[in-house]
């Protein structure tokens, strides 16, 4: 009964880790799709969505049972009650890759960014694919090192959102109050992509150690 | 012991409760301070948020206590497992009011919504705050009825936020891309808080029925 429990509990984790390389794919082909007018990448985010959906369930269904049926204490009852929470972060970052693939499908064929925030845009969507690879890491892995580099990339897409507002401000900008909307609703995607990676992370450093960052 | 552990319970509900109106009040002090640019509302939004935050600690610092010590079951194991993701919605709409508030202020003296969307963000608010005022009767007296209208004014909120955007891509906008930023960020800020309520009042009574609505 306890060996099956340990495989159910690993379980938990697995289907966590199957949701943070989701959403890491999720936002790299929301990005092609946006960046590059890539219809087929665009669509295959929405294509792949309920299976993030079908995890989080999953996740939620198990983790219920685990602790209505076993009683867990210590760092399993922490590992339960806090992974539904990761799930939830996750699942909102596949929600905001969605919006991503839905607005570059909205303007299709035009792109969705226009020229002049294209550079912009396209260190934010670095910065943010690449923090989904190190907070699937860090859910995989408990890579703590990692869960800390992700706060600095968070400032530096920070940063780079910034500098889009900049853009967009300043006095030379033509493109309309529609271009900047989209530019300001899609800056804030990635931002809030960003934010739930961070806060992803964070549960899980919290899960192994105990501690609450910052 | 058990009776103990019955206060506790409740004092989690309770916490949730006054959580809940915290951020009934947070996003009608920041409409306050949006619309009728009343500095002294919005900077009450940014005082009273730490409230908001030690409650949503207290609920999860309770929550983890009652499912280590009490191995609680079935109705009372679904209530704490459900807690702290009520708490996190709720500390999201205290966010978002937070967001309103900001906005209002880094425009103070000055109005942040144009007039021409005075009327449109009026409603938006007001539905909102009455959206609100419901969800906090829905985490206090677990009343299905309302539960089941926060969807409506959900649907009715969102009609409203379409009608923000057809303004100001209509021919007639006259106000600059700056204008039209601020106005499509403060209406997700409105429709997010929405999302947030209606999640919170779904969570509720799932945990009171045992269904997920719909």
């Amino acid at each position: 009964m306890r060996d099956e429990y340990q495989v159910q509990l690993a379980l938990v984790g697995e289907l966590l880790s199957a949701m943070a390389e989701d959403v890491g794919t999720a936002m790299r082909h929301a990005t092609a799709g946006l960046l590059g007018a890539d219809r087929a990448a665009a669509e295959s985010v929405l294509a792949d969505h309920p299976t993030l959906i079908a995890r989080r369930d999953q996740v939620e269904a198990r983790t219920y049972e685990l602790v209505a049926l076993q009683a867990p204490v210590a760092a399993d009852l922490r590992t339960l009650l806090t992974a539904p929470r990761v799930g939830a972060d996750l699942e909102r970052m596949g929600n905001l890759a969605r919006h991503v693939a839905r607005a570059a499908l909205r303007r299709y064929p035009e792109r969705a960014v226009v020229d002049q925030l294209a550079g912009v845009f396209a260190s934010m969507a670095d910065t943010a694919v690449r923090m989904a690879g190190k907070m699937r890491a860090v859910v995989a892995d408990h890579d703590a090192e990692l869960a800390a580099q992700l706060d600095r990339d968070d400032d530096e897409l920070d940063e780079l959102h910034r500098r889009m507002f900049g853009i967009m401000f300043a006095a030379g900008w033509s493109h309309g109050a529609a271009a900047a909307v989209d530019a300001a609703l899609l800056g804030r995607y990635y931002e809030r992509y960003a934010d739930h990676a961070v806060n992803a992370a964070t549960q899980v450093i919290y899960l192994v150690t105990g501690e609450h960052a910052g």
